[in-house]
């Protein structure tokens, strides 16, 4: 089947791509190309290294990215749409100049708030994705990841959000900090986990104060390096549990991402008494970016 | 003046020897093989590089040193000694074996709590300095750097003490995290480091939740680079005091450091109100080694 547009997630690190007829993917490609490790010059070749076969031999292929693509330090800056806002205006993108005439790129807009300070790019299209099945919801996503993401839903739009660093504070403490000698690259136990996640939770001071005593506990009581990966991941993800509480208090809490991430979420969330549950949201961009294509479409 | 000892101060980045005649330094000397730099036998000659021209025809050289180099990666491990106890036992020292027989080295033993699980290596020999000055001191003594202690003493004995991990946390946030890209090297801004800490001892959650709004700020705000890196030294400073209260409550707190250093953590002390001064404990060290040597003569 002939592709009339072509989906693009384009992150720090990963550039996913696929071909699609209306909604419906027909073929799917990925390279490591990732906004992170190229120059402004270099996104077009990265871009038809994947696609190129897809394009027609005349005629414009309409191309719609979401991501870090957009950063200042991408392909071509999108803006910010400030919050209070829906998460989606693809009338807003951005267009990228091309030499390659049968392109014609898009980039999203990403959201931002100002104050606290905050701003996402590619998150705000898996949302869109979310609410395109569910335009009802009235409730809190959370998105983890490198940066975490709380977001507050409401009527169709984005009422607030905030971020946190937790997955990258997790990987810089356990592969570069002191703590190394003791986690490196360690699975995390799932029982350190609960438990440290738990007391953070409670006190948020147990994670400014509870990190040395890893290095000291594999030092002096022969903590292992599970146990210990466990309990710094638990002290990070309890102390944003902690610090993110008027998201998930008292509102219905969905949080979205691969079943091992999203459980290290869920589970304390469910323990401390919250209406949460976690949904696998590989597939909530492409369904973002199909309902930006159906927006163009509607009223181009 | 012929040196009768030599004194060692035996870091992880840094070594440094004096030569002693009784209490008085004669000669004073460093290089950058500190412990982290060296394999087990790299550390007699990376001694011998400074003192050997110290060292007597004939007979041996008493030296004393204290610090990493008694880790399990050191030279040779010297056990941790429990608290409570003094700060010093040098009885307890550890010999490592020498092929120069003029060498007689010790190396004292570190301090450790077994719950909250905390060890030192190094500062219990400045607090033995400190001592030597003040034995009637009862307060408690915050020692900043990479990893800051806060040590509680009564009656010339550590009670206990407290590890926050708050200078490497602020070099691997500033240096690699996604706030590089704000921050880098970038000197501290006092205002807003003194509002970052204000807020992060009240409301311990603030360090948790503002650290991607400096990024954020960044982008949106033109949030300056010093501005920045005063506002996230303030965050971890801050989150730091708060979780450390019940060492610096009601209790005379003296900061040991290096002005500049010190000056970050006795300035939001002082303006909680707690009754803090600072030490620039340059020679605190070599204090406390000359304490340890003074106990050697005193009862071999």
């Amino acid at each position: 089947m002939q592709p009339d547009w072509i989906a693009v997630d384009w992150g720090t690190t990963r550039l996913r791509v696929w071909a699609m007829s209306g909604a419906q993917p027909v073929a799917a490609r990925a390279s490591d190309k990732g906004m992170g490790g190229l120059t402004p010059e270099g996104f077009e070749p990265a871009l038809l290294e994947l696609i190129a076969d897809w394009l027609p031999d005349r005629g414009q292929m309409p191309v719609i990215a979401c991501g870090m693509v957009g950063a200042r330090t991408g392909w071509a800056e999108a803006e910010y749409r400030a919050t209070p806002c829906t998460p989606l205006d693809p009338h807003r993108a951005t267009r990228p100049p091309v030499r390659d005439a049968r392109l014609d790129p898009r980039i999203l807009p990403g959201l931002s708030q100002a104050e606290p300070a905050d701003v996402m790019r590619g998150e705000e299209t898996q949302i869109a994705g979310f609410l395109a099945a569910q335009p009802d919801f009235d409730g809190t996503l959370c998105l983890p990841g490198t940066h975490c993401k709380w977001v507050a839903i409401r009527a169709g739009r984005v009422e607030r959000f905030q971020t946190f660093m937790t997955g990258e504070l997790f990987s810089l403490i356990s592969r570069q900090s002191v703590l190394r000698l003791t986690i490196g690259d360690a699975a995390t136990d799932d029982e350190a986990f609960a438990a440290a996640a738990s007391r953070a939770m409670a006190d948020p001071n147990a994670a400014h104060a509870g990190l040395f005593a890893l290095r000291a506990g594999a030092l002096l009581h022969d903590l292992g390096a599970e146990k210990a990966a466990g309990a710094l991941s638990g002290l990070l993800i309890g102390a944003e549990l902690g610090a993110a509480r008027d998201f998930w208090h008292d509102r219905t809490t969905i949080v979205i991402g691969a079943p091992a991430l999203a459980r290290l979420y869920e589970t304390p969330l469910r323990a401390a008494g919250a209406d949460a549950a976690h949904l696998d949201g590989g597939e909530l961009v492409l369904a973002g970016l199909t309902a930006a294509r159906t927006a163009l479409q509607e009223k181009p």
